[in-house]
């Protein structure tokens, strides 16, 4: 299982800090969608600047002009970029098809849609699908149960070190999201590799 | 009826060149959100600073985290900040919130949205409810007819000439949101005068 830490709502010499430091230590290293939102794409730029041990996944969360939007993130430096679920079907189509002519990484971010709605969009066999719950363990299982063809999932949403040692044992997630757990914590680096060590489980 | 003019996916410097030329002529001048994307809240600082007869509307399309983003766009100079109806209803109460405090706009925009879903977001009186579409003029009959207690509508979708005037003539919609059409006409400024008189109508 995979380890993903999203950076977000701080300063950017911050940010850039922190990227520094988890660089190599954690799988992904996530651009949070008002980090984006408060610098641009200078912050990719100067986030991919320090990381070069780890993924970087920029939370654009794009919602309408797909193909702009993915164009930009990929050539600023990002890995993986986010798509809402709730966008258009037409506009996860162009998201996908800028993706793969990247030989890049599609994440759908399932917050807020209903289960009749996801059952519509899971036909991007590459995406990711992130799913958003503050009951991982269970609701992953019910999840996987619904949707058993979705290949790539993540999980994002209150995720300690219990629910990583139980989604490891699980075997479904393919990657954990955890936030303000480990960048507010007294050190993230050893935070970070805890979970880290938890997740290998 | 009042002229939303959309500004996004150029160069910062042509997009405050435009914002500059288009100040006082037309009611709002929309930051777009790749716009955003793209260069922070630099680039509302940048137009805030050229604009100083129209309305700012920042398009931030914010479906989570809805107290930082509004917060970040109205201390940048937003009069006007979009939420994406696809939000959790707790995100939009939370924008909402900010927005009466500020005593500002919030728009919210309804892209993408089934209408029995449409119906639960209605009660937010002060918001402005934004309709994305290529037929206006008879959608946005229909749209009144399912919800008349919304009292502040606005429209976005391939709107011209004929389209704002029907618009204006039907006495429903509060705004009509046009992009390209305006500022990728040769001359920017004419085409928004001409709209500007075939809506006060």
């Amino acid at each position: 299982m995979k380890l993903q830490v999203a950076i977000d709502r701080i300063a950017l010499e911050e940010a850039v800090g922190l990227a520094r430091a988890l660089n190599g230590h954690v799988d992904i290293i996530e651009i949070g969608t008002s980090l984006i939102k408060d610098y641009g794409n200078v912050a990719i730029e100067k986030i991919k600047e320090v990381v070069t041990g780890s993924q970087i996944l920029v939370d654009s969360k794009t919602i309408d002009e797909g193909t702009y939007e993915f164009n930009q993130a990929f050539k600023y430096g990002a890995d993986i970029v986010t798509v809402m679920g709730a966008a258009s079907y037409e506009t996860l189509l162009a998201c996908y098809e800028v993706t793969q002519q990247q030989g890049s990484t599609m994440m759908i971010d399932l917050l807020n849609l209903d289960p009749t709605y996801i059952a519509s969009i899971t036909d991007f066999p590459q995406a990711i699908y992130l799913l958003q719950s503050n009951q991982a363990v269970s609701e992953i299982m019910d999840f996987k149960q619904l949707y058993g063809h979705i290949q790539h999932l993540a999980i994002a949403g209150g995720v300690d070190y219990n629910a990583t040692q139980a989604l490891a044992a699980q075997g479904i997630v393919e990657t954990v999201v955890v936030g303000s757990k480990i960048t507010n914590s007294e050190s993230p680096i050893d935070t970070a590799k805890k979970f880290m060590e938890v997740l290998k489980v």
